[in-house]
Parts: C-alpha cells; structure tokens; sequence
C-alpha cells in the first residue's frame, strides 16, 4: 500500500473527473437528448459519476485531506477538456459519454492494480457501474444504422476526444511529477513508462471503438 | 382515492419540475459556486431532486401512464419560468433553490390531502428531504449578513421568482382544467378556490422570505 502525496492527488483527479462529468453530461442531457426518455437515461448516467465523486470526496476526507485542496490542481485541465470536447449533437454527447467513461475506467484500474487494498473497494464500488455505458452504446449503433453517414463523423470525434485527453493529461503528468509516478513502476524509466499507459489507453479505447462500430 | 386524468396530469407536472430543477440546479452549481465544496453541496440538492423525478416516472408507469406524454404538457412552462428566472450569481442561486423547493413541497402537501393514499407514500418520501434547504438558508444569511444591500435585492428577486411562478401557474391552470380541479374542493367555484390556493402558496412563500431574513 503506497500512501505518497500521490494518492491524494489520484483521488482527486478522479474526484472532479467525476464531478465536472457529472455537470456537463446534465447539461449535454438537457440541451441535447432527443426526447424526455433519452434526457432522464443520460441524467440517470450523470448521477451515477455524482455518487462516484461523493465516495472519492469522502475517501479523501478519511484520508485527512482536504478534499477541495486535492481536486484543485486538476480544474483547470478537466475544465479544458470539456471545453474543447463540448458535443454538437446527441451522438456526439453519448460518444463522449462512452469514450470519457472509458478512459475514467482504465483509470481505475490502474489504481486498483497499484494502490489495492487502499482504495481496492472504492473502486470496486465505481467498477459496478461498468455496465451502464450499454445506453450509449446501443444508441450509437442505431444513430449510425439509421444514418450511415453518422459512422465516419463520430469516428473522427471520438478520435479528437482522445487527443484532447491525452494531451491534458501529459500536461497533468508533466505538473504532477508524484502523481505521474504512482501509475508507473518504480524504479522504471518515467517517461517511458507514462508513454506507455498513454500507448495502453489508447489500445484500450480502440477496442472500445469497436464495440461501437467505428 | 381520486383516480381522474388529473393524478397523471399531477404526477407529470411535478415529474417534470424535479426534472429541470435537477438540470437547472446543476448548471447554477457549476457556473455559480464559489468554491468547489459548495459546488458539490448544490449538485447534492440537485441530485436529491433527480431521485424524486425517478419516484414521480416510476409511479407514472405503474398507473400505466406514459411517463413522457404526461411531462409533456408542462415542459414549455417550466422552461420559460426557469428562463426568465436565471440567477445572476450564486445567492440568487440559492434563493431559487429555497423559493422552488418550497413551492413544490407545497404543492406535494396539497397532494397529499388530496389523494392519499394513492400517491401518499411517494409524497412522504418527498418530504422527507424537506431539510436539505437548511444549506439555501445558512448560506443565504451568512451572505446578507457580510453584506447587507444584498438583503434588499434579493428580496426583490424572491418576489420575482414568485411572480414568474404565479404567472406559468395561471397558464397551466387554464390549459389543465383536470388539474386545477384535482387542486380545489370538488363543487366549490374554481375559479375562486384556485385563486385561494395561489393565495396560500404566497402566504406561505412569504414564512420561507421570513426565514432567510428577507
């Protein structure tokens, strides 16, 4: 169990990673769902990373830090992100959705794998969750069946929320050398090993693709 | 146990006033808030009220109803009030939270002596979380208290947000005739007995102004 400032900045990122996916996937829900049925499933989604940031607010709290000092660092790329990523369309929001999910999920894995029994059944607890990206998915796939044209478009999209997230990212890892380390083996050569997670998300994402059908 | 068109009328106008007060409260959290910690604070409000939307739908479908086509009638004047009820920073936020808040849970008490028990237990859930607008309160008067001109503006504001509520609620009344009978004693003058009632949301919008010291 390493229990390094690193932690407290994982559990952080995560926090507001779910915090302001909470926000903008209500507010994409709001402006963008096609009917109320659709607007209730991508708040109901909303709601769960709502109930993901309390378990990490209060994790942190356990923790004895201070939860708002620990998301703090990480506004401004999470912010970015969602600002160069703002959905056109309804596609597009749960195309986001899915990929944002997605990468949240590696994420967690990756802790899970290095930090377990620390956070082990927090992330437990968000892991459950997995299953409920099937709403996005089966949307997509019939966004695109109903218009084929719709495939290559959202390909592209899902391409530019993965370069906009990695490069956020390497701007994270780049100010938050602690946090960097945690996700890497010790003793490893740094920058090569962040290069490779960033190479392992994004295979992980390209499978995620796939199940979209781009 | 009245089971005219009004109850789904009922069930669908609160459904969707928990709704967008969800989405509307999210959005004030997330553009208003001055620190993160009370950015979480109202996003928990927020989430509160989606959790009552969920009961409010659920309880549509097991009367059979379409949940949609039962919000369906109310959407444009919920909109328009939240529309023309934008705050402009974060107390006004908060005197929105309370002032709707209120305004609901007294129509869900109206309800309650209405149609009990077929919509009894939902309404006592309901009210259960009277206690979150404990949060609005504090930070309403630790605000006015660090700087009083705002007590006069933002009495002014209450009474807009009453105003504007009053106003939707008369459309809605004439265009739901089933709704506003469901509201008022069977065979007494409508017309009278709604005005009645509006009269007595206000007396009692007037007890929530006292309580934030307005």
């Amino acid at each position: 169990m390493k229990e390094s400032p690193g932690v407290v900045d994982l559990l952080g990122v995560l926090a507001y990673a779910e915090l302001s996916a909470f926000a903008r996937m209500t507010e994409d829900a709001t402006s963008l769902a096609p009917t109320l049925a659709d607007r209730a499933a991508l708040s109901e989604l909303a709601v769960a990373e709502y109930a993901h940031f309390r378990l990490l607010r209060d994790r942190l709290a356990e923790l004895g830090a201070d939860p708002e000092a620990a998301m703090a660092p990480f506004v401004e790329a999470l912010d970015s992100w969602h600002a160069l990523t703002k959905p056109a369309d309804w596609l597009q929001a749960l195309v986001k959705t899915y990929v944002g999910d997605g990468i949240a999920l590696d994420f967690y894995r990756e802790a899970a794998k290095r930090l377990d029994p620390s956070i082990g059944s927090l992330v437990d607890e968000v892991l459950v969750d997995e299953g409920r990206s099937a709403f996005a998915v089966e949307q997509v796939r019939a966004g695109i069946e109903a218009e084929p044209t719709a495939g290559p478009r959202l390909a592209l999209w899902a391409r530019r929320l993965v370069g906009e997230a990695l490069s956020q990212g390497q701007r994270v890892a780049a100010a938050r050398p602690e946090l960097a380390l945690l996700l890497v083996d010790p003793g490893a050569d740094d920058q090569a090993e962040i290069s490779r997670l960033f190479a392992k998300l994004t295979e992980e994402h390209g499978k995620r693709m796939a199940a979209l059908g781009l």
